[in-house]
């Protein structure tokens, strides 16, 4: 099995510490690894170091290199350009087939958490051999709480157990449900959240494309037979539709298996979900750095330089400083900081993006 | 007219800007003046340099040097221990008749701010001649709004005029009210807020101190005789009663007077009164920083190295970065940053104090 890392994403979610230059998969959120370094290490026994490749764009390679200086440089996919997850996977699958031929392949995002490592390794081997058998696997994540911020997996008819973890088709992808719909979802015990994880072959992936998206796998196949065309690759690459692996193919794919898993799994969507990284006091108030409080409860803190905080009579804030930016924000409203960066790219200053 | 400026306040509710090291008068809260600095340009030009005098403790002599540079040293008088206002009125007043003989001494707390600085010489004015006929002079700061932050004094008859001012002997002092109380002595138009500022002759201030303080008059007295004796000034100095200027003299005198004026005063007793210095923005919000918002309204934002402040969906709340301390605290709760100063006292760490 091989495993292409996905770290080309460009989230303004974490915005102060998140920055246009350094993306939260290359910052150290709630340990002192940062995530990227998180995902390639636990990876490990399961896969020997050059079982491992990364995916991600120009600006990035510099710190991919940096973070993880002993990945060579085969072991680098460079996308041209920036194109959503098919486009990306889709070269992923290339060069991998290159490299190694049809091998079973697992895409992995690189700024989730995974707290139960042991049954990640697990569930990973058991959609190895699905996928061996012609499935194209997601993991389904065991939903804890009615999330809206997640699709989610129906699952279908069981088609295996192995080691009293079973494995279903599955029936359909949802979209990011409303509360009222992820309350049904979670009740019906049918759905899973969907992880953005999945196991497959090279050929399977590739043939999926040939069906669902003609266009890129045409495109794939041009950028393949003049591979080392680097000015070429970035035409075509450029010409690439912007279109999700789930939309684009997982959607429209007959042959999908879910395995339902409890992983710990937290997508790190935004501020809020670091509190689920950190360990809480007993007045629900988690920290990566110094603190004292007075009357208040249920906060979470972050100092990039290990600043005291402290808190005076507020409760459900996060609270984030960098080298430039104090951040204060309420706890249900974190999605929002992506509104800031909007207002600063409209009107500045840029030195803050 | 000479004027006594109090520069040895030892407040907390400044934390994390004000340290033990640097209380709040020698910080800029609001501008780019520290309010010691402030306190004394502001006096320009009914004071000539040389009738200005600073008090503070052997700690801070460093800072008000650094601050006034244009001081002279013998417009410096050091209290060798503290010992609340009394004690160190007396030795301004004993420092003053060495220097100038019996003049008009106004004594002036060097951590207040005043908005209407022409209003604030002619009320001086009208207090000095005042003094001259003996009159122990308050300002009776118009109350805006049922302050429980305050003492009071209430009016009894005019003692006089002068270009619409009138002038009143005052009937009594009220401490803090509760707020019931403090909305009773707004409606009644008798009560003023009581600034700690006081104007009078040095004889006058010294006769009370002989009427009610006799113990303190007679260390004042034992010290004046002895003027340049350091070691003998600080054993005597340290026999002084810890009193308040207000309880032991103010509250028992005969001949006191006010003169209600509308100062645009401050006391800037904790974080919550700098938004009356700074400008709001529409949505409530001050800073003396830049700033960002997102459906944040009634925040107070202070950087002192000047960092970007970004809010999202917050409101009625101080935030404070220094150095090494980010603050955030509810606005109504701005008097419970000194329990945060208490906390780090009991338990460390005592860097930050």
């Amino acid at each position: 099995m091989k495993f292409a890392i996905m770290a080309g994403g460009q989230g303004t979610r974490f915005w102060p510490l998140s920055r246009e230059r350094r993306p939260k998969q290359f910052l150290a959120i709630a340990g002192t690894r940062t995530m990227l370094q998180e995902t390639v290490c636990r990876l490990s026994p399961l896969a020997r170091p050059d079982d491992v490749y990364v995916v991600c764009g120009r600006q990035y390679v510099e710190l991919v290199r940096d973070q993880l200086p002993d990945l060579g440089p085969e072991q680098l996919v460079v996308e041209p350009v920036p194109r959503n997850t098919a486009p990306c996977i889709g070269l992923a699958a290339l060069h991998l087939r290159r490299m190694v031929g049809d091998s079973v392949m697992a895409v992995l995002p690189a700024d989730h958490s995974i707290g139960r490592v042991e049954e990640f390794h697990a569930v990973l081997e058991q959609a190895a051999k699905l996928a061996e058998q012609g499935w194209m696997v997601t993991f389904g994540i065991e939903p804890t709480f009615p999330a809206t911020g997640y699709g989610y997996i129906q699952r279908a008819e069981q088609i295996g157990e192995a080691k009293g973890r079973r494995s279903f088709k599955v029936a359909r992808f949802a979209e990011k449900p409303r509360l009222e719909q992820a309350a049904e979802f979670l009740a019906s015990g049918e759905y899973y959240w969907n992880s953005g994880m999945f196991v497959w072959t090279v050929g399977t992936i590739m043939e999926q494309f040939r069906q669902h998206m003609p266009e890129l796998h045409e495109i794939l196949l041009e950028i393949d037979a003049d591979w080392d065309n680097a000015e070429k690759r970035e035409e075509l690459f450029s010409r690439a539709p912007r279109v999700s692996i789930d939309f684009g193919v997982m959607e429209k794919a007959e042959r999908v298996a879910t395995i339902p898993c409890a992983l710990a799994w937290n997508d790190v969507g935004n501020w809020r979900a670091v509190e689920d990284l950190l360990c809480e006091d007993e007045r629900g108030i988690a920290a990566n750095t110094r603190y004292v409080q007075w009357e208040s409860r249920d906060c979470l803190a972050h100092s990039a330089s290990g600043k005291l905080v402290a808190l005076v009579g507020v409760q459900d804030l996060i609270v984030v400083e960098t080298p430039d930016v104090v951040l204060v924000c309420r706890k249900d409203k974190s999605e929002d900081v992506k509104q800031i960066v909007e207002e600063l790219r409209r009107n500045g200053p840029a030195e803050y993006l």
